[in-house]
Formats: C-alpha cells, structure tokens, sequence
C-alpha cells in the first residue's frame, strides 16, 4: 500500500504544476480581463481555511500546497492591481 | 475552538464557490481558447489523487471538495472536446 504522506505530495505536486500555465500566460500578456477580482479574494481566502484546517490536522502536504496555491493567487492579485484597466 | 469539520466544509465551499465563474464563462461563451488540455489533464489527474488521499485519511471535506472540482474540470474537458477551433 503507498503512503499517504507520497499520495498527498503527488496530488499537492500535480495540482500546483497544473496552476502555473495560467500565472506565467497572465504575467507575460499582463492581461487580466478574464480575472474576476471577487473570485480570486474568495479562493484566497478559502485556500487560507484549507491551510487553517492542514495545520489542525497537522498534515503538511495540505499545508504546502496551499500555501503555494495562495501565493499563485497573490501574484494573480498583485497583477490584476497592476494590469486592470482604469475606466 | 472551531470544529475541524466545519473549518473543512467552509475551506471547500470557498474554493468550489471560486471555480464557478469560469465554469459558466466558459459554457456560456464556448469560448475554450484558454484552456489548456495538458493542464487540465494534469489538474484532474491531481484532483484524483486528493481524492484518494481524502479515502486514507477518512476524511470527509477533502473527498467532496475535490469530487466537485472533478466534476467541474470534467465539464470543462467537455466543452474543450466540444468547442476547440478544428484546424
């Protein structure tokens, strides 16, 4: 039987590599028309509650990759303050 | 102190309530020329294996969090099959 912390890191690994096409398309266009604001504050903070609950349960493959996943999402963030059109 | 439970159940719907705006762009436009079928692959791929991880940690929020987001990347891997440009 695999271990579960190797079953954790696998899914942690292929979900954050999963991530990264968006960052880099978002960082090189420097557009972020398609990004809803709302939407990225929502799945920070939920991304932070899933950090919360991986520390509760003292599981660090949910820590880590959240923690990744939150700051994906900040430079998200710090791109659509950076790139958003002023109207 | 918060229930572990309840911190998972509001971490999951946090980031499944995120998903969702793409998803409907995404139905609503047939616009699917951002989407990546490598990443998508990938993504489920990884979402399987949280799903497993959910199943040898016997617990609850992982599994659905991540059985919702299967579901709503097999929706997009849908409408990629339906509607990417033949060429």
């Amino acid at each position: 039987m695999i271990n579960e912390s190797v079953l954790g890191i696998i899914a942690g690994a292929l979900t954050s590599v999963s991530m990264l096409p968006q960052l880099i398309k978002v960082v090189k266009e420097k557009n972020v028309e398609d990004i809803s604001l709302l939407m990225l504050l929502v799945l920070i903070s939920g991304l932070a509650f899933w950090v919360w609950y991986g520390f509760v349960k003292d599981e660090l493959p949910i820590i880590l990759s959240n923690v990744f996943a939150i700051l994906v999402n900040m430079i998200l963030l710090g791109c659509y303050i950076l790139y958003r059109k002023k109207s």
